[in-house]
């Protein structure tokens, strides 16, 4: 059995996410089935973890065994793209890796970028691929708000009461924030997040920057550690899982 | 009367160009009718130039005369919005100008952007939003190329057969090539363009960037003048009209 790596662009609008379910159309399962159909066997495909539904993927990261050596990568390319296209679904790249590398559990960093679009008209070209919000935003209280979410934490706050991790303490790395005319763009780094961390801290950083939030309130919210202090999580479809380092 | 000046965005896969055609869908058909019904007259809408079929726009520039002062910004803006969401169409501002503003003949410099994604996987993310370019591109030969075309000359080479334009002599002010991991951005800047233009300069730059042209083979097809002498026009879809500057 040869253990494979691939890294997966794909646009999250028509899926249940990332993960197999019974109730709609998940990336996992599109691909499962179409390396199924390649490599002529039953294709386990292990995911660096969830997305949830209409969130977009720039470099997901998954794994699979094959008792199929694959010989010829551009080949092997070129034909699950072929399948995948449809899909809105793209096999960037493949790679060999020893038997006890894991997409999930090798991870040492998880980058997530979140688009924000803040302007008054809707939206044409970035239609299901960023946050419209039209009310202005002070980014200045963003990055204060940003600066506070920083470091190891209880990040009880932010986590959907459905998330399995055993720990509410997470390590964030890195919260960068981008302007660039009416775009916005906040990037986070972790080892791992809580189910809908992300989601719900750009929520959060949402009612802080349009004032609906002094930053007294929003450290309050933050170290009460409880959900229902939480702002409503930002929609899915702002959010990117920008790349898995191993 | 009044004149306006409005920005329009629009995400062109769906329609048969701008300008108002027999054959399908137009953006200035559809912005003209929505136009219509809010200001309870008939409006002719008058864009900067024509785009093709396919091709996108962050902010195209138009203007209008209406009997009915706009006395509300913001109303404007959000009523003719929701009617044009649904068609990939936004008016993201509008102006009140003086009678002899020409959305086309006042423009002192229009700015086109062309994105090319080069790697070896399909499109997902920006499937319909940028051309698709398999085989290794040298991005050094390509400056070479862009260089060649900047400054004022015959530009018979990049003309459409149907392009009406009194003159094949145009200033192409600016050609810049930025790059990003496999993302290509080549912007164009002119006071204006020939019809296909810029998508046959991108063409011809794409020949020479994969090694199919010498520089000298381009430079020569630059001089002949011949349209015979083009490569095949690149896909609209990669075409994004970017700014217009008065």
């Amino acid at each position: 059995m040869q253990n494979y790596q691939i890294l997966i662009e794909y646009e999250g609008t028509k899926f249940v996410g990332w993960q197999k379910q019974k109730n709609g159309k998940s990336v996992q399962e599109v691909v499962q089935n179409i390396l199924k159909k390649i490599l002529k066997e039953k294709i386990l495909v292990l995911g660096s973890g969830r997305t949830d539904a209409g969130v977009h993927a720039v470099e997901q990261s998954a794994n699979f065994y094959s008792k199929n050596l694959i010989k010829d990568k551009i080949k092997f390319l070129r034909s699950a793209n072929f399948f995948l296209f449809k899909y809105n679904i793209s096999i960037l790249d493949i790679k060999k890796k020893p038997r006890q590398f894991s997409a999930r559990f090798s991870a040492k960093l998880r980058t997530y970028k979140y688009v924000i679009i803040n302007r008054e008209a809707t939206l044409s070209l970035k239609k299901k691929r960023a946050w419209h919000i039209k009310k202005k935003l002070d980014i200045m209280r963003m990055i204060k708000g940003a600066k506070l979410l920083k470091g190891t934490k209880d990040f009880s706050t932010f986590r959907a009461s459905s998330c399995s991790s055993n720990t509410p303490i997470k390590t964030l790395k890195e919260v960068k924030i981008k302007k660039t005319k009416d775009r916005l763009e906040i990037v986070f780094q972790s080892k791992s997040f809580l189910q809908q961390q992300v989601r719900s801290m750009v929520g959060c950083l949402k009612y802080l920057a349009e004032g609906k939030w002094s930053l007294k309130k929003f450290k309050h919210v933050l170290i009460s550690k409880k959900r229902e202090s939480c702002a409503p999580p930002a929609p899915a479809e702002g959010l990117y899982l920008w790349k898995v380092t191993y």
